[in-house]
Order: C-alpha cells, then structure tokens, then sequence
C-alpha cells in the first residue's frame, strides 16, 4: 500500500482569482508580509502496488486521465509507502 | 522570502463528496486497485521574514485566522527558504 500526496496547481499565467480573494483577505487582516499566493487542490491517494515504480506509474496515469486538466494545470505527487512496506 | 506550501484537509469522520467523486471516477476508469481519496486545498504562500521560525509562527497564524476551518479541516505546512536565506 503506498500514499500518494498529489499536488494539482495552475499554471503560472493561468488566472486564479481564489488565490487573489485571499491575497487581498490577508491582507486586510494585516498580514502585510504576503508577497504572493496561489491556490491548488491536495488530492490523497491510498492504493496498492507490489512496488514504488508500479504505484507511481498509475498515479502519473490518474493524473493525465482524470485529476488534472493538462492545459491549465500542472500536477505533482510524492510517494510513501504504508505499513512497512518498501 | 520563505515559501510555505499549506495543506487544508478534511477531519477524519468529515463527508468528503468531492472525494467520492473521484474514487468513483477512478474505479470507473479501471484504478481499481485506489482503497481510499481524500480532497484538500494546497495553498502556496509567498512572504517575508527575517527568520524560519518566525515566517513558521505567521503562517501558522494565518491558518488559524483565515486558511482552515478548525472545527472541519486540519491545516499543516512546509517552509522553504528562497533565494539562498536559511
């Protein structure tokens, strides 16, 4: 069993104006030292895979097919593996 | 310049249909070896401080202020120093 950490962020020119509504609320609060913010999803995957390479493979596949949109979006994960496996 | 990466995930016991979606999705798409989803938010947030600790300490604040829903979402982060500052 391995965990996959997937990160699906926009791609820098891609508007985000979530990211922009909290920009400006921090900003009010008073947090003057904010240079930049974006905002993405977190996506956690928990899948079983005989080995780290097989569970990376159909994790970058989820992410072409189904999780992020290849156009606007640029998609990362992070691999760990569960219950002492390897 | 420190650069935190945020995630905002749901409480276990919390419904999380947009994470039902997904694991639907995946399973209709053949992924049939995902055991469970879980959807968050990933925020990347951009500011100045002098020190690690004490960019850790407004971030930190800042979640409790505006990025997470303490009552539903946990909030947890990473910083990472640019341009060479430790």
């Amino acid at each position: 069993m391995f965990k996959a950490e997937i990160k699906v962020t926009l791609k820098p020119g891609v508007l985000d104006p979530q990211a922009k509504a909290i920009a400006d609320s921090l900003s009010v609060q008073g947090f003057s030292e904010v240079d930049a913010v974006r905002v993405g999803k977190y996506i956690e995957v928990i899948l079983e895979a005989d080995t780290a390479e097989a569970a990376a493979s159909r994790v970058a596949e989820m992410g072409r097919r189904l999780l992020a949109n290849p156009v606007t979006e640029n998609f990362s994960f992070t691999l760990t593996p569960l219950e002492g496996e390897a």
